[in-house]
């Protein structure tokens, strides 16, 4: 299939390899060129401007945030300058709110938009191992489907309103952070009664939490491992603040996303922001003054 | 092994038919007598008090909170009734204070005190899959080890000192609630977007979070089916209690355990006290007002 | 002095009543015409379009929030439209991060800036007793300052920076948000054990607290009257979120913000939205379930 | 009237003097006895026990907590050496439950029972100037006016179940614990922002918040002078606590508190265990991290 791929970090450089290793026929751009030569040693063609990424049958995005979504897409015209009946699949986290103001351009329009977030990190992009949250017309999925396929090792399909798959995303990585601040807190209880963390994650993510989740940010929490960042701690704010104006819009109050929120915070007052959002666990140990303890 | 055995609701009875299985010879007590009479069939002796079930070389007991131990070890006299050299096997989940009491309590009378609470719900007791967290001396762990190896799957040593176990065990507990809520928290925000919580949790349970903890769970909140509780809403409320406790006591601040129970006390105050604790997401769907939405 | 005032809300009128009584020679403009009429009568001359309000030395403005202060005066072009050297006295409660904004855009095109926020009623406001809270250029300060004290009983001068009155403004009304909420607490929990929110509220506003803000809320508590509102539900909300975006801008972590929101949230969830914020003791009332209770 | 007095620290003292100058045979007693000596050198008599502090026709007591109170009063025996008819009058903040069982253990033994709890510091004290909860039969209320009189400025009533003065006196003290962590974030996100808390404080204690509350502890957290405290850390952890337990035997969720609870465990972390409540201020500083900031 044509496709255009804009949006060249480690996460969309990965997928847009598993294209081009699937056979596609992938045209690349990126806001900083650099990114693209990796893949057009792997045979992409490079475009010089988003628009001439954007002229096969099928436009994947992986961009970083709303703004910079709204900037190429919005502002910088790219919807308008794409031809009627191109599938746009956005794979980009963003807020609720953007997601249904897209779904209305793209209409308005006639193009077609498909919302595809994932969860994974560039490591199981790389090995096309993501986890896929698919949502809009079932048409457009079906013709975007092999090319899903090709980066992800499962889709999960939440119907045809695009936002859906947005709001599920944002729900899972306020889970995510939940999880983190939970064994942060948890460590901070056993540490002050003399139990390690080590010792009592051992335990806990190869019983009742043994799942990917808790035994990857059981193991920066457990080694105190917090560079380089997997997942920064700024990166953490935008989601959970994604999850409680997500809320806001929807009357829903979210208890556990305003803690994370101030200890999010927290980490960042204390100049942490090139950390990994499991670092929420030396916010819990400051709380706790533990490493002043003797 | 002559081992006694005192405690026999449904993970003590499925704890103490495993003793018997492997051979050792058993003396059943609980405070109701018709408890004891499934263990006879098997094969156990029923001791017509606690102090008689405590005659053999081991003494294990599951008993239901601190209030129980506390009457029959403490004000009960079954501590000044034992034999020197007697290995007192706890499994209960009790506080932090009261593990560290009853230690002192042990030494000063020469009894051995071993500290063993579990992870695991009655039909892994009954199937000796317990994960036992342990802790005391070692040599008192060595000699009732083949008692821990016939009841659970694995053991997980935790040190000298028994308290340890239990501030493990409780900050365990506490994940499961922060696990619970944080599921809840999430549907009630996909919900209000139109995503179901089914379809919500059949994605995270099978990927990041696939783990027992949130595959039990989550297929409750899925469901809805809140009755008969597993682990019901007041239990869960005595289990964060006791972490707020221990947190109190080291002056550690739990800041998503404080949430749990004002979460849990209003699950309580609607009369649920019959449901299971992951009717936290009825909490949460309520304080949105999600079931009077369209 | 010759003024513009523009904004002819409850509280703009009665400010601009204010301006003709102390012989002030007012044009006033309004989105909606019908609010000019009572000034007109005051002697107050009406201006056809926003920037022909904008033609004398001072304009005053008092826009219910960043949306209309934004359309006004930035994308209605309104400050484009004004003479180099006229004061713009900024009476609106708007974010820190508008209000830095507004500080460029002005000093950008030769306009003298006054962030000039208030803190009382419309009673108060029709009385001339408003606190008032000056911060920009002092020189612009003293020119305007008749203005102000026509207005008001006090003024509060805070330094150069016109974000600095705003930020001030804004966190005292996340005071007097928990203000409401502590006697929402306060008397869910008296009532439980026997005393009336009345009973309870009648001692502690009149000994520790006596002062406006517990009297005046405390009195709607006591006499459950959250209707017609003073200060309704969705607008405790709108400033909540604006100290809470403030937090965020300079990392300053606000859990009590945090628990706001969410009541704020689950009441506005309940479809009381007409409600007056003080209606919060209604949420912690229904968290405790106590109207269902004996 | 013959009276004794119990509990003799700088507000009993104060309150026990004011009995003197009124004219009262006052005999009392304190744990340890050089606090007797500055009220004999006044006219008291000094007794060697408890009880023979509590012949005469009613017994005052301001003991520091529960632990006192059932020291003295439960397991000392000082309520079955009482005769019948006698009038205990409890000033102590205890708990809710404490108040249930000791009403219930004067009843049994025919003795009178009045819950007195006061607001007003020892300078108060001093002056005669305290406000009196008061909560008992009215009988014995009547009783002890004259006395109630000579202590306080006033006398609030608030029914027959001592508990309910004791439940009113928590909820007060958890009132005025809020009102200092709502001025403690206001004050870390004005300084943030450039606003200092002096000047921040200063308007709002002149204004919505002219009250003893905010202007006392307002004062303090202006002038960061957190030493000597006037009501030490670990005083308001026990009243927040008291106010938790309260809530948790009635079911009531208190999401305040429950942040309060935190932020008071996190300023002892910090080993600030001798510093006023106030120094709730530095602890929002301190997770802000504003102190480190240029």
């Amino acid at each position: 299939m044509k496709v255009g791929f804009i949006g060249l970090g480690a996460m969309g450089s990965a997928m847009a390899s598993n294209l081009l290793a699937a056979g596609h026929a992938v045209t690349v751009w990126n806001r900083s060129a650099a990114a693209t030569e990796p893949l057009a040693s792997l045979g992409a063609k490079v475009a010089r401007t988003a628009d001439r990424a954007a002229q096969g049958e099928v436009l994947c995005s992986m961009l970083a945030n709303d703004q910079a979504v709204r900037e190429v897409f919005l502002d910088g015209g790219l919807l308008d300058a794409m031809d009627r009946g191109t599938v746009h699949v956005n794979h980009a986290t963003i807020s609720v709110a953007l997601a249904q103001q897209l779904a209305e351009e793209h209409a308005k329009r006639g193009l077609a938009y498909v919302a595809a977030p994932v969860f994974g990190r560039p490591d199981m992009a790389a090995a096309a191992k993501l986890n896929i949250l698919v949502a809009g017309q079932s048409a457009a999925i079906e013709r975007v489907r092999p090319l899903l396929e090709a980066m992800g090792s499962k889709l999960w399909p939440l119907g045809d309103a695009p936002e859906r798959a947005n709001v599920a995303k944002i729900a899972g990585n306020f889970m995510l952070a939940a999880a983190i601040e939970s064994m942060a807190e948890a460590t901070a209880l056993t540490r002050a009664h003399g139990v390690s963390a080590a010792n009592f994650l051992e335990v806990m993510t190869n019983t009742l939490f043994a799942a990917p989740a808790y035994q990857g940010y059981g193991k920066l929490i457990a080694e105190q491992r917090f560079k380089p960042a997997g997942f920064a701690l700024p990166l953490g704010l935008k989601d959970v603040e994604l999850a409680l104006t997500a809320g806001s819009a929807a009357r829903v109050p979210l208890p556990f996303a305003g803690v994370l929120r101030d200890s999010l915070l927290e980490a960042l007052a204390a100049d942490d922001a090139e950390l990994d959002w499991s670092a929420l666990a030396l916010v819990a140990a400051r709380r706790a003054h533990l490493d002043e303890r003797g």
